[in-house]
């Protein structure tokens, strides 16, 4: 059926996620496996969204509400904005790919940085536009070169902030300074997936831009932070109008109903979580000075994974790795031959890798 | 926002869902509600699923298996097919969207019969494709109407078999007819979303048809018959090609963990769900008796909803029924003013049903 199919998906490389546990144990014949390739919260959300989670099931039977009311108005309140600003999603990729469905017709352009999350470009090529992919300065978005790759035809700009893989952030000043002097017919998209991690002061405010700049969207996860990765829920924040347009394409049951049930009850738990962002404070010094001592490069990181400079191919190092029942990102498809991306686990995880990774090289 | 978005989505008018009961109570202050309007079991899921479910809730933290391994493996061996001729989707209206993005460029031709299931209408839109919508003859498709509205620009067919909202189903012979002679670069999609209440022996067999027509995509839901509508998921059945061309613009995580253990333990209830369709059975007579003694016409169904003829407004009956607790469906929306369509619920669900369409009509 290929010869049938629209032709900018067949040049589509499909997205390469982190093996399972399940999958590696099954392969390998492994009994002891750790994962920290995916940017999950080892912790696992809390007993509370867990009982929630439970309690619900018995109503499975049900469409969940499309209009995720209950989730919608906690949210709106959490984040001081109006419901109508808000819009969910089967996770925020499928946000990625409803805002490129809306606003890209075949032949747009569409700017991202190179390496990033790899769901901008695949969305963008689906869609049949031109790509300008920026290089990362020094690990860091190179919004000079960005804002320079910008031409009349250019309809879309992906922001990853903090950004997948790099692990690095854009400042309130960063962004502000990006935004001056550009149309604003252009989306600006900012996926903040990460957004729950940094603690640095001078990370943009959003949410703030929003009044002022109504192309921006805005979108988060409770994937990473949160702990609900296997639910599948995300959501955008925007103006009515963008959320309006979203809301056209978004099929009518996007998010199933222990997903809004799960979200709503981590909402109420800002103290657990708090816990865990210190747990992965502390983590992320550990295996800073554990790659210190091992005189391994890193990326200083804000979010919950560390890019890390292996002295080796990073293909063989993940293969060895993966052979020892430690599953990390081989960073060789972003063309990072020689890096790779760690994601900070529990206590003993982290000590089983640094412990692996000297073994391995 | 509107200015910079497609064209094509701007016209579409977005699919409005039965309403929650949650939101029915909520909205009219009543206590006691009763849903008949989305085509729910009525049951729910076995225990057996329902503990599958919170079994596996400790291990959300972790990303979905992108390939849903084991349910891909135990549903092939349950259909005799090959694994790599299944696709998943969050519910399968996901794959009716997927297939319509795959497949159908902007301009393309795509026929289907009216009044149908509004997805395939709403996803052709946003397609910008030109859509041939053949009405139906006697509640039936009318097959030889929809092959003379093929033209050379004709990308894709849309067959619900059994149908929604008419409940009507095709047999084999009428599907063998439809395809002779017919190109096959034309995607037929045949939607069985209702396939396990059909109890009629000369309906398709459209896996058979699958080894001699590389070009049908036949798609199954667990949210009917096995009572997952809350957590999102259905299948695709076709060949390697058609599937490997679709998992190309699949979202890598779109089926959530749950719904994959769920779906899977629901193959492994084979006695409590024929016992369900047994009842859905029995409730089907004593309604279409019911309506027979009101003097009610109603189109014979194969499915677990049935097509009512009320002799008022069908909006105005529906909201009466509405302020009395009774969630239906009101057709004028398809343009049947005078029809609703109601779901099989229980014994008592359909006993108030019967009781309160009596006192309003």
């Amino acid at each position: 059926m290929k010869h049938i199919a629209k032709k900018s998906i067949l040049n589509v490389k499909p997205y390469v996620p982190g093996k399972p546990i399940e999958e590696v144990k099954r392969k390998l014949g492994l009994q002891d496996v750790i994962k920290l390739a995916s940017n999950e919260n080892p912790y696992g959300p809390s007993p509370h969204v867990l009982a929630a989670i439970s309690k619900a099931a018995h109503n499975l039977n049900r469409y969940p509400d499309g209009d995720c009311y209950y989730l919608r108005q906690a949210l709106a309140q959490h984040l001081d904005i109006e419901p109508n600003q808000l819009i969910f999603g089967n996770g925020s990729d499928e946000l990625i790919v409803m805002a490129v469905r809306a606003f890209v017709n075949e032949g747009d352009e569409v700017v991202m940085a190179t390496p990033s999350f790899l769901v901008y470009d695949i969305a963008s090529k689906i869609a049949g536009a031109n790509i300008h992919a920026v290089p990362l300065k020094n690990f860091r978005y190179d919004l000079e070169g960005m804002k320079a790759a910008i031409t009349d035809k250019t309809k879309m700009v992906f922001l990853g902030n903090p950004d997948n893989p790099a692990g690095t952030y854009l400042s309130e000043e960063d962004v502000r300074h990006f935004l001056k002097g550009l149309r604003n017919d252009i989306l600006i998209f900012m996926d903040e997936a990460y957004f729950e991690y940094v603690e640095a002061e001078d990370y943009v405010n959003s949410i703030r831009l929003l009044r002022t700049h109504k192309n921006i969207f805005v979108t988060r996860t409770f994937s990473k932070m949160y702990g609900l990765a296997g639910l599948r829920i995300g959501y955008g924040i925007g103006g009515p109008s963008l959320c309006d347009v979203l809301n056209r394409i978004r099929e009518p049951f996007n998010v199933n109903s222990l997903a809004q049930v799960g979200a709503l009850a981590c909402l109420e738990e800002r103290a657990y979580y708090r816990t865990i962002a210190k747990k992965i404070s502390t983590q992320r010094r550990y295996l800073y000075e554990s790659l210190s001592s091992m005189e391994l490069e890193y990326v200083e990181s804000c979010t919950n994974f560390i890019l890390i400079k292996v002295k080796a191919k990073a293909s063989k190092v993940a293969q060895k790795l993966l052979e020892k029942g430690v599953i990390i990102r081989d960073m060789s498809f972003w063309g990072m031959d020689h890096y790779i991306r760690v994601t900070i686990g529990t206590e003993p995880e982290n000590q089983k890798f640094i412990q692996v990774l000297e073994e391995v090289l």
